[in-house]
């Protein structure tokens, strides 16, 4: 089709020195701290400088239940924020962080796509200003302090068998998965069976995403649990008196990241945590100091509606009091195809029944969104094989549902192609017609929280657990953790467990397996089907391909 | 005394914009890539195009074997750099970035003291610009691929019990010494017996240190040696075929820090090898640069002369094609008085016998540093309590030995206290005098090598070795490693392999308990005693202290 490939429009970006990027928000260049000239950090001053500003309008991108068709959020959160600025509105993207070590098993990717892009691509595909790095020392300082406890006579009793801080590294790299530590013999310590997760499954970076500021950081650093003694009570971070020196290493982290779309528009690129262990949605320091120098901002949640969209609302928004004035649902005609049963391959063809069979799984989201009281706009996010009549069989549908659709061509031409959206997305939110709120209060108990999304956003018929899980969620009640919200980890391609079941199941189970507390970031992970924490490398690792070429440009990384 | 400490001095520094340091060396602003205000990276283009200018001259700091008195080496390094841009010298300094997870165990240090440092200092003592988190992640990448050319089907033929290649953490963290990896089941590989070693050990760093550029860097990455096979036969990074991504993950670790003294002159902070295990020295791309662009650059060698200035002789020099002009041997009355036998509580009072007493311990630094055929200047590195006797006491006998001492007074005044040494080292490095020459020839045998090193530098008797060592030597010979130049790690404190023994031992043997092969560094290292290349915490590590404070100031890292 002679169209260019990401990392070719990439490099062809006409940046712009980040100063005169932060300058379109207000922001003195005394405040940005430049790394190189196309990445700043916003001084932890100068977020505190703003916080008696009004605060500017909350846009939400989510999508669909993940097919390999590819969805496009990412894309539609930058090609929208771009539109909104193309028709004179003040608006910033805010988006997560990559993680370095899968870039190494895969190719890496871009943070968008097509026209709708931030750059520069590379770096953020790389160290990028290093909170990443931060945060796995951050961690690995707990860990060596936990272990130095024990080396030096074990004062709070910690019983080795159950510790339960993992020790983290941000590469792919299985062999870490499972060990055996402090091998040796006496000056190495006590051996004792121990394992590494990635960087990114760090409840670290849970918290750094969640606090309000350094203060609360600390405090949130120091409720993390990190063993049990013999009678299961838990050991904390502050009882390792860790959580001052995680600050301090993680005081730049803290900072929001600006950088820029194609279009040279702010973006915040702030955060990465796990969409299933964790909540999956860039800092809340980002999101809310976005909006204190923004009208607008545009900001994403992980994985598909049902669970990145239900978290953003549940945790992130009642954490941190924040209100999506309207949430943009993300589709795309190929994908209601493979919702309808057409295969990846037979994609190309028009074939508007199937486009109407798979439009159940979008009417699903849309009933659920509006279950949190905001209002719901469907962007299609065009394809060039797209057929007028298959665009048409969404709107309809979409209608039906008692919602609207807009096409939108950022991918191709860039905010031209996301104007419409802009402006009805803009229209949506300045209306006021948004009455946020979360689908379960905070003193439900937290069994019934879960029963809650699984047969509200779920639509399951019930959920099952054996007594020990039961047990569990009692115990942490008793012991003061019932006000939690619940974060959900089950499958991103379903509503249900199964990730075959397409559509909008109904009829299903919801099996726990696990519950697991990370008490730091404040909520109960709710564990339902295999979760995998530490991926591996492939066959034929995308690094083996990766280099420096002669002119000094990558080549292999994506 | 009311004397301030290095932080309060560090604090109170007006620091210009780091801009405004890159210009002194006429670095463009576009060829400085800023980490905040007061931190930059050289851009490689930049350091590419001023590689036809004529060289300035190189001062390489040293210092006697060190004592519990301190020498202040550093502070020689900045104080002599401050003084040379006083008398109207274009001067920049050459130090060693710190490593971060030390500063968790005992309080982190300043890079110089008093009056002659270096800032920022926190900075420099937590992420700086992230080079040694590159360094980390490099590493263990190569580590994840390593083992992940095992698990799908081992087709180089690893020995799984003789990888050599150990994985690092930039953490004190005794527990990863020693541990079993792969545990698990067959979906987490083969199990094999591992270890960690903390970053500033890794073979990666004395390369990154010792790299002239990015093509060299990855020849020297793919020629690590990571494994044997049954037969012997070595496995390389290259054939793991990591060097490509591992280059473009320290790509930019690869390019100079500029930073700039209490005094805003330039010093390039860049690289940080052990001093054991490894040659000691910042990096070469550093040295290098700041000579094409400053007409003198005052650098430091790590430990003693014996070992630090020997090893930036043997190994940097050499390798790099660098010629020192002028060095300068650091020494104190204080640290006389101790090598003289005074106890560490009695250096207060005046004792001019004893400072004679430990004057051999000066005496044989220079004979040794005059055997390199460069001119030696004695730097007397002032204390408040030093009497004019002790100082003329230590004057007159380095005139016995055909050298010169100046008393310098940089910590206590900065440059207004470093003119003299100033002014006669740059007299020195102009007068032409120097005829540098390694002590060895490359041709000689590595056996040869060691046994010149020790009788020439250590003035021992003899090396002992059992039959394995040199049989493993000769081994290396015959596959080509023979002209490789030797990189002994040994006590810092003596001549001699025994750390008690001081002043200018004679009539001693050096054992060597296991040679190392870095292939990729460029080395042999003969290990003479205990090497630790993972250290852990004390009982009541430092960390437990850190924090930030209400006005967001760290407390307790210092």
């Amino acid at each position: 089709m002679g169209y260019k490939t990401d990392i070719e429009i990439a490099r062809e970006a006409k940046k712009k020195p980040i100063q005169e990027i932060g300058d379109k928000l207000g922001i003195p260049t005394e405040h940005l701290l430049p790394y190189g000239h196309d990445k700043a950090k916003v001084s932890q001053e100068f977020i505190n400088s703003v916080q008696s500003n009004k605060s500017g309008k909350l846009i939400l991108v989510t999508a669909i239940n993940p097919t390999p068709a590819g969805e496009g959020k990412t894309t539609t959160t930058v090609g929208l924020g771009d539109g909104l600025n193309r028709i004179g509105k003040k608006a910033a993207v805010c988006i997560r962080e990559a993680s370095l070590g899968p870039n190494f098993g895969m190719k890496g990717g871009a943070a968008g796509g097509g026209y709708a892009q931030v750059v520069p691509m590379e770096d953020m595909n790389l160290h990028f200003t290093g909170d990443f790095h931060a945060i796995t020392s951050a961690h690995s300082l707990l860990s060596a302090m936990i272990d130095n406890h024990i080396y030096w006579g074990n004062d709070l009793g910690i019983d080795t068998r159950r510790v339960v801080w993992r020790r983290v590294v941000d590469m792919n790299d299985r062999s870490l998965r499972q060990i055996t530590s402090s091998l040796g013999g006496v000056s190495n310590g006590f051996a004792r069976e121990d394992g590494f997760d990635i960087t990114v499954a760090s409840e670290v970076m849970a918290i750094l995403c969640l606090a309000s500021g350094l203060k609360d950081l600390e405090k949130r650093l120091g409720d993390m649990i990190v063993a049990y003694r013999r009678d299961r009570s838990p050991v904390f971070c502050r009882d390792i008196q860790a959580e001052g020196a995680m600050t301090v290493l993680l005081k730049d982290a803290m900072q929001p990241n600006l950088v820029q779309t194609l279009e040279n528009n702010p973006a915040f690129v702030h955060g990465g945590p796990f969409a299933n262990i964790a909540h999956g949605c860039n800092s809340v320091t980002a999101t809310t100091t976005a909006l204190k120098i923004a009208d607008y901002v545009v900001t994403e949640a992980g994985f598909g509606a049902d669970l990145g969209a239900e978290k953003f609302m549940n945790i992130k928004c009642r954490k941190a009091g924040l209100a999506p004035d309207c949430v943009v649902l993300v589709a795309t005609v190929r994908a209601m195809k493979m919702n309808g049963g057409v295969a990846k391959a037979d994609l190309g063809a028009e074939n508007v029944d199937a486009v109407k069979d798979g439009c159940a799984n979008l009417g699903r989201h849309i009933g659920n969104l509006k279950s949190f009281g905001v209002p719901v706009v469907v962007a299609i996010n065009h394809f060039v094989t797209d057929t007028d009549a298959e665009v048409q069989a969404v709107k309809d549908y979409v209608e039906t549902q008692g919602s609207e659709a807009i096409l939108s061509r950022h991918w191709e031409l860039g905010s031209e192609g996301s104007e419409a959206l802009a402006t009805r997305v803009a229209e949506i939110a300045d209306s006021g017609r948004s009455q946020f709120s979360p689908i379960y209060p905070d003193d439900m108990s937290l069994w019934d929280k879960i029963n809650r999304i699984a047969k509200s956003i779920y639509h399951a018929d019930e959920v099952l657990a054996d007594s020990k899980v039961r047990d569990q969620l009692k115990l942490w009640e008793e012991q003061g953790y019932g006000k939690l919200p619940i974060c959900m980890a089950k499958t991103q391609y379903s509503f249900s467990t199964d990730p075959t079941l397409r559509g909008a199941p109904t009829g299903h189970s919801v099996p726990i397996r696990e519950v697991r507390l990370s008490a730091g970031a404040g909520f109960v992970v709710v564990v339902c089907g295999e979760i995998m924490t530490m991926p591996g490398l492939p066959r034929a690792p995308a690094a083996e391909s990766i280099r420096l070429n002669d002119e000094g440009a990558i080549e292999g990384l994506f």
